[in-house]
C-alpha cells in the first residue's frame, strides 16, 4: 500500500497548504464555524481566530445533513465568502466537498478539500478528489476501523494525490454522554502504520465545547500534527453544532495551552 | 416526514417491482451472487434460484470495496449479464448503484436500484436515485441509528420517489463471531414508525452461511416483508463473500422453511 | 471445554426444572414481573400467566440496580412470596442470585437460579452457583462476546453443574431506539458450538413492550428453546421496567402466536 | 449523590495512599506486573519501577479470567510477595479483590483495593469494599456509561468510604486494532461531574505496549491525576498480558516524557 510507513518516500510525510505544513515541527491549528452562515459571521470569526493563533480556516459551504429538511449550507455563495475570509486573513481554507460534481467549484477556491465522515466509504468521491490536484483532508468514518480508514486514504493516494492528511473525529459507541467517542489511540496507531500526517477534531469527537480544551491538549500530547476546532462568535446562535463550538476567546486560551503541551513533546504552535 | 406511518396515504405501503410486491401478503425472496463474475456464473445461479423459489434476482455489477485494489465488479458488462439473467428467468433484477453518474446506465437495465450501506449517508446519491423513476432498495448504514435510516429514506421520498424499501443488514458492534450484528428489532420498530416495506439481509448481517437459514426464519417471524440472500453455485470459489453464500440447494431448503414460518404469521412465500 | 457440542454426552442437552424441560421439543415460556413488589401483585400475575400458558415463573427478590438508592427488592420476603406463587400455580420458579452468601437462602426456595447480565463475569458467583446443586440460568453479559459467554458457562459446568441454560438478553450498541440490541444470531451460533439449551429475553433485549411479541416469534423461529418475558398486571405502576412489561392479556396473545411459529419449526408450546 | 462536584466537601478531592496522593499537584504513577508470578519476578520489577520513578506498585494476586482453566493467580501467596515488595521499595501497594470473602485477607496487606472492570456492576462487592476502611480504586466497566460508572462509585461512597479513585481503562467498541478503545474524554467529563480523582490505565485500554507512552502523555495532558501501567521485566515471558507490558526501561522513558507534559499542565511527577 502507498500509505505504508515503509513507502514514506512516496510522500515526505509533510503536506503543505499555503503557509501551513502538516507533519512538520509546527502544529496546524484549523479553526472556524461549522457552517458559513453569512459574510459577516464568517469574516468576524476568521479575523478573531487569526488573531488568536489559527493557522488555517474551516467553514462548511456544502453541508451533509441527516435530514433533507435541515439547512444544507450556502453552497457557491459560501465558497465566495470563504475566499474573502482567506483574502482578509491570509489563512488558507479547507472546506468539505460532498460530490464529484462539485469538485471544480470547490477546488477553484479551497486550498484543501475535506472529505467528511459520512463519505469516507464513498470510493467514487475519494478517487475524484485524489485526481483534482488539491491536498485532501480525510475524516475517519464514524464506524470505520483503522484498517478501513487507511484503505480509504489509499483510494486518494492511488488516484495520484500524495497530499493526504488523516483526521480522527470520534467513533460510534454505546456511550451517550458524549456525541461520539474520540479514539485518540488512533493517532499513534496510524503513525505506526503510515507516513500520513494525522490531526484530531475534538469538537465533533466529543460534541461538548467544555471538553474540547482538554481533548485538544491530549491530541497534541499523543502526537497529532494538528487540531481542528469549531469556533463561533456566538455559539448559542449557531445554525449548526453550537453545543460543540468554542468562542474565539476560549480558542485563544486553548492555543496558549497547546503551546505549552507542544513544547513538552518537542513541537511548536 | 413523508415516511411517517400517519402519511401512509403518501404511498400505499406496497412497492411493486415486476411481479414481486414488497409489503403485500406474499414475501419477496431476493437471491443471487454477491457479484456478477461471468455470464455462465450468473445464469447458472439465476436459473437455480428461480427453480428454488426466488421472486427476484440480485447481483453486483459495480462493487463498493474497502481496498482500491480489490475487484470492483464487471460494471457495464455486469449489467448486460443481469439483463440476460432476467430475460432467461423472468425475474426482476436489483443491483447496486454507487454514484449519480452511473444512474442512467443502471436504471436502463435494473428493475430496482440498491443503495448500499456505505452510501446510506450519501445524500447526493439518495436524491439522484429518488429522482430517476425507479424503485429503490435502501440498506441501513452499518452504524446508522433507526432515526438516521428513516431520514435517509426521506431524502429519496422527498426527491419524488414513493417506491422505497428498507433493508436491515447488520450493524457494527463489539461482537466478532459474526461479521455484523443483525438487528432484527429494527423490523418491528421501522414498521411502528413508517409505512415503508422492510426486508432483511441475513447474509451480510451475519457473514456466516450456516446462520442464514435460522436468521431468515427469524426475519419472517418478526414481520419482514422479504429476505435478501447471497447464493452462489460454488461458494468456495466466489470472488467475494463466499463465506456468507448459500448453495442453491441450501437456498431451496430455506424457501421451504420460510413457507412454514410465513404461514404461521399469516403470510405466503 | 465441557460446553463443546462434541461433549454433548456430558449433559444430554436437556435441563429439567419441575415440569419444564429446556431443550426438549416443547418450548419453555417463563413469565412474571421484573420485581416481586408485594404478595398481591405477585400472586395476581402468577395466576394470570399460568392461565395464559406460562410454563415457569420469574420474579426478582434481590435486584441489581445501577444506583444504590434505587429499590433493591424485597429480599427474603420476596423469596417467600415466590414460594407461595409456586404453590398456588404449580409452576417452577427462577429468581436471580446476586452473591454467593445468598445462595443457601435462594437455593432453598428457587427451582432454578438466575445469574444476571451484570454478574456474568463474576467467576466467584459462577463457581458457587455451579456447586449448589440447582439448575442455573445464565444471562449474557451486556458486552460479552459469544466466546466469553460460553466460558462463563464453563465456570458453572466445571463446578459440577450440568444443568445450565443460556439466555441472550441484548447487547450494548450505539443504537438508542431500543434499550439494548437483541442479538438473535447468538441463538444458532451458540447451538453450533455447544449442547447447552438457549433461551431469549426480548423484554430486556428491546426495553419496549410493543416489540416483545415480534421478537419472541423471531426467537422461536431461529431455534430458541424458550422465551423469558416480563409481565405485569399494571405496567404503568411497575416499580421497575414497566416500559418493557406486557400485560397478561398481551402475554396470552403472544403465547398463541408462538404456538403457530413453534409448529412451523417442529416445536410445541 | 455524594460523588457530585457540589458535594466536594464530602471528600476533599484528595485520596492519600501511603506517600502517594491522588488528586494533588503531583501525579501518581502506578506500575507493576499484571500478575504476581513469583517472588523473584515481583521483587525485580518492584525495584526497577521504584528506581524509574513509580509512586505505587500494582500486581494481581487474585486474577479474574474469562476461562476457568486460565491461571487464576497465586492468591494468598501473591499477597505475601506484594507485602515484601512494599517493604523492599517503600512503595504502597494496590491489588484487586474479587469477592467480599477475600476482603479481610486482601485488606490486611494492600494499601488500596482495586475493583476491576468485570466487577464494576457487582454491588455486593462495592458495598463490602466501601465498608472495610481502605481506599478503593474503581475501574470502569468495559461497557459502562459514565453515569453507571459514577453510580458504582456511589455504592462505595454510600458504604462509608470517601477514599475512592476512578480509573478509565477502555471500553468495548467495534475497533479491533486495539484491545479496547481508551475513552480519554471520560477524564474531563468525570471531573466536571464529580470531585473524585481520576486516573487512566493505557495498558488495558490499548492492549499494545507500543501505544502506552503516547496514551500516557495524552492522559496527563487532559487532566488525569495519575497513570497505571503494566511493567514486566520480560514481557515476552509474562504469564498474562505480555503484549501490553512495558519493560522497566520503557517505563523510565515514559516517566521522563510525563514529567515534561505534567509541567505543561501545571502538575509534577
Amino acid at each position: 500500500m502507498i500509505f505504508d510507513k515503509k513507502n514514506a518516500g512516496a510522500g515526505d510525510g509533510r503536506v503543505g497548504v499555503g503557509g501551513a505544513v502538516f507533519g512538520g515541527q509546527r502544529l496546524v491549528l484549523i479553526a472556524g464555524p461549522c457552517t458559513v452562515e453569512s459574510r459577516d459571521q464568517m469574516l468576524e470569526i476568521a479575523c478573531a481566530v487569526k488573531e488568536a493563533g489559527a493557522s488555517m480556516l474551516r467553514g462548511g459551504a456544502f453541508k451533509p445533513r441527516s435530514s433533507p429538511y435541515a439547512f444544507q449550507g450556502l453552497c457557491e455563495k459560501g465558497l465566495e465568502i470563504l475566499a474573502e475570509a482567506r483574502e482578509r486573513t491570509g489563512l488558507p481554507v479547507v472546506t468539505e466537498v460532498l460530490e464529484a460534481a462539485h469538485l471544480p467549484a470547490v477546488a477553484a477556491i479551497a486550498d484543501m478539500l475535506q472529505i467528511g465522515s459520512r463519505n469516507m466509504h464513498n470510493s467514487v468521491l475519494l478517487r475524484a478528489a485524489g485526481a483534482c490536484g488539491k491536498p485532501v483532508l480525510l475524516k475517519r468514518g464514524m464506524s470505520a476501523t483503522i484498517e478501513e480508514f487507511l484503505l480509504a486514504a489509499e483510494y486518494i493516494l492511488d488516484a495520484g494525490c500524495r497530499q493526504v492528511v488523516l483526521c480522527e473525529r470520534g467513533i460510534r459507541t454505546f456511550e451517550t454522554a458524549t456525541r461520539f467517542t474520540l479514539d485518540l489511540s488512533a493517532v499513534p496507531l496510524l503513525k505506526e502504520r503510515s507516513w500520513l500526517p494525522v490531526i484530531v477534531d475534538p469538537s465533533h469527537g466529543t460534541g461538548r465545547a467544555s471538553l474540547v480544551p482538554a481533548m485538544s491538549r491530549a491530541a497534541v500530547a499523543c502526537g497529532a500534527d494538528g487540531v481542528m476546532m469549531e469556533v463561533h462568535a456566538h455559539p448559542g446562535q449557531a445554525l449548526c453544532d453550537g453545543d460543540q463550538s468554542e468562542t474565539p476567546e476560549m480558542f485563544g486560551r486553548v492555543v496558549g495551552e497547546l503551546r505549552a503541551v507542544a513544547a513538552a513533546v518537542g513541537r511548536t504552535v
